[in-house]
């Protein structure tokens, strides 16, 4: 399915929901929503009205709107538990795991949240109150509580019957996790060895003892790690005794995935996670700007560098136009290696200590690359300035702060890692700072130290 | 289980490992291997001798070698391949899924593969040489053939009966796909369904139909999007006429999504994804050198900016102090923007058309934050250099440049996905030209205008 294809798709699927809906045809809008993934319809309605959102749930089963609801984006989400009364909302709940409902709590006004708890079945109630207890981003708080487990003692048959009696209630129904007497987790079974085995067969037989599993506390990056590593399609996690709290499964690791890449990504550009294309112009600027802030005092910092040369750069004038050009270099190189290393130390490949070779290896990488890019810098500068010193100055100064970029490319994320703060995002202001600040100390260093050759 | 916690795991097993290899002690060896998971064998495996491999791989049996081989990194997949003889490797190759296969073969060089392939039985051969025909980051190439289909009109028992049989062979038992007379894919129908069924039911009856599937040619990028988006635990890969091929399973899509994750890390860093720590020095020059010259290019078009007031600067040396605030700052807005656009590009909130609403609140921003940063540092330039003047020029240099920040911020990943380029990376490189160059040209050209108020 290409892009535009889906693109098209969606325009179609809301004309022709929208139609329905105006001319209230029930018949056309329960085809519609017949032949249509939840998901899609989610996507739709969020550019529907109130009233004929309103209007749409009245007509569908608690079942399906309960679908929608779960594969909703928040927004929506937000939007439908604010307009549908909190009777429907609890008839709604029954058909979504507790995982899903736990999200959609977690983004609501404390108040409104409050009611409909109340309004719970006490024994749902306390696995809900529990399950908000847990921190959003940990295995706490993404887990749920609709698996299955058995005692090991029981045969491959008393297990099935259970299963089917169990099972139309539960997410997870391929992992079967097996209980101890004192019901901890000691194995898990998968139905299809369940399937191949002998009736008679106790689960203990059949069971993967040596179980993968995570403490509720775990950050939900850390449990993604895991189940990536191990092709794993749940992980259970459990308390410090190892009784079974809940599961998480592949397709809510999948969204964490991705929110963690979309999080990388917009921190490494500078701006926060909370932000997007519909913030308000308010919002973007509290969001934007302390960071802008903090660029603009590394600025200063190479700003007064700059200032310490002043009575060189008044006497040779092109070395203010040759200038940016080995501060940003620099830049560019360090940024290189910081690339390479954040990556190893995220894949475990570099830890602190025992890497004298590889930092050897980027200052080496640095002299080549800063004698590359300084040759063609230096002859440009000769032609353009007919000063065959300045020329070799750049050139040098070049190696220097290739040099620098390497080193410090290198070793500050693995001292960000050291003291456990995220060497991906903190790293590049600190390595932009250290090339603008030697870059330019180094190039208008050197033009000082020679200067009579440049008059 | 914490990061510190699996180093510490790592480094106990390869002691123990390797004490029992030196020893010959046949028994530890296999206990040792018994208790490990097959990832954490291959990871272990990648510091030792091929000598010690060779003998470990000796100790152990066909099936164990092939999990380790399927979980272990490129590296040691090519190693074992080289030292293994081709006899082992066809033994091997029966406990493992076509897919590992594929990939295995094809990071082998071709002679050695052609010899495996040759060796191969007919059936095999044929469906292995299929599957190399596809491009590595196609649907085709990450699909497997190991799945169940049966024909719409059996029977659940007689469904299950089928499982049973070709179970053990298979890589997907939770979905079984359902073929009408022609051997189209027309349905698809949960395991669990099955066994919550009535012995009798057909499958047609209780089969999902519009099924979600991919042509061999989707890039994996696209399948990665729809089995995160529908949260699918397999998606099947279809001809034009919708006969079956192979499936893709989500812990290959997981693999996926880090991959693409890390290269779009890279890529932004201006490194290639080829290189990595261990990338020999030469390797790394050829990888990196290119970016960089491409930078320098820029770097010279705003150098080239910079000496058309060379004679400003003469008269002003303090514009060479301040100039490079002004360049810089627009960078970090025009990378803010730019990450919020790309996030929107790729969640499909933001097309071409229909967005001057937001390309207007960019321009505000710039407005808002400029003046921010631009008071700023106006206050200070004025305490440097003591010339209100100044300060008043910066103060509307800054507010000029982040506007053009945020407007080429928010146009230029438009124009390049527009040109079916990757908008994240290549757009830093425009984005940073243009506010260098106007932050630079517009700085410097209020100086020239209001030259008599700065001397």
């Amino acid at each position: 399915m290409k892009e535009n294809e889906a693109l098209d798709k969606e325009v179609v699927l809301h004309d022709a929901l929208l139609a329905a809906l105006t001319s209230r045809d029930d018949t056309a809008i329960c085809q519609i929503v017949e032949d249509t993934y939840p998901i899609d319809l989610g996507i739709v309605m969020e550019q529907f009205s109130d009233e004929e959102i309103l209007y749409l749930c009245g007509q569908l089963k608690d079942e399906k709107v309960a679908e929608i609801l779960e594969h909703a984006e928040e927004n929506l989400q937000i939007r439908l538990m604010r307009i549908l009364d909190n009777n429907r909302i609890i008839s709604l709940l029954h058909f979504m795991s507790k995982d899903n409902i736990v999200d959609i709590l977690g983004d609501m006004p404390v108040n409104s949240r409050k009611e409909i708890v109340k309004l719970m079945k006490f024994g749902e109630r306390k696995i809900i109150q529990d399950l908000l207890g847990y921190a959003e981003d940990t295995a706490g708080g993404i887990m749920t509580t609709e698996y299955i487990s058995v005692k090991q003692d029981l045969t491959v048959s008393q297990a099935l019957q259970k299963i089917k009696e169990i099972g139309p209630k539960t997410e997870e129904i391929n992992t079967i996790f097996v209980l101890n007497n004192v019901k901890q987790l000691v194995g898990t079974v998968a139905l299809r060895d369940m399937l191949l085995a002998q009736d008679t067969t106790k689960l203990s037989e059949i069971m993967q003892d040596n179980v993968i599993a995570v403490e509720p506390e775990a950050d939900q990056e850390e449990v993604a790690m895991l189940v990536s590593k191990y092709d794993l399609h749940v992980i259970p996690v459990v308390s410090k005794r190892r009784g079974l709290l809940g599961i998480i499964t592949v397709d809510d690791i999948i969204d964490v995935i991705v929110e963690e890449h979309t999080e990388d990504m917009l921190r490494l550009g500078g701006v926060s996670k909370e932000e997007n294309i519909d913030s308000s112009l308010m919002d973007s600027v509290r969001m934007r700007l302390p960071w802008l802030v903090i660029n603009l005092l590394t600025a200063f910092l190479a700003a007064f560098t700059v200032s310490m040369f002043e009575s060189t750069i008044s006497r040779v004038v092109a070395l203010a136009v040759a200038m940016p050009i080995v501060a940003g270099m620099g830049g560019n190189a360090g940024t290189q290696t910081l690339a390479i290393v954040v990556r190893s130390i995220a894949l475990g490949e570099v830890k602190w200590g025992n890497n004298k070779r590889l930092v050897l290896k980027e200052i080496f990488l640095g002299v080549i690359n800063g004698a590359a890019t300084g040759a063609i810098t230096g002859v440009l500068i000769y032609f353009m300035f007919g000063n065959v010193y300045l020329g070799w100055i750049i050139f040098a100064a070049m190696i220097c702060n290739l040099v620098i970029a390497g080193f410090f490319g290198f070793l500050v994320p693995l001292i960000l890692k050291a003291m456990h703060a995220d060497p991906a995002v903190a790293s590049s202001i600190f390595i932009t700072t250290a090339t603008d600040v030697f870059g330019f100390f180094i190039f208008l260093g050197f033009a000082n130290v020679f200067i009579q050759y440049l008059l």
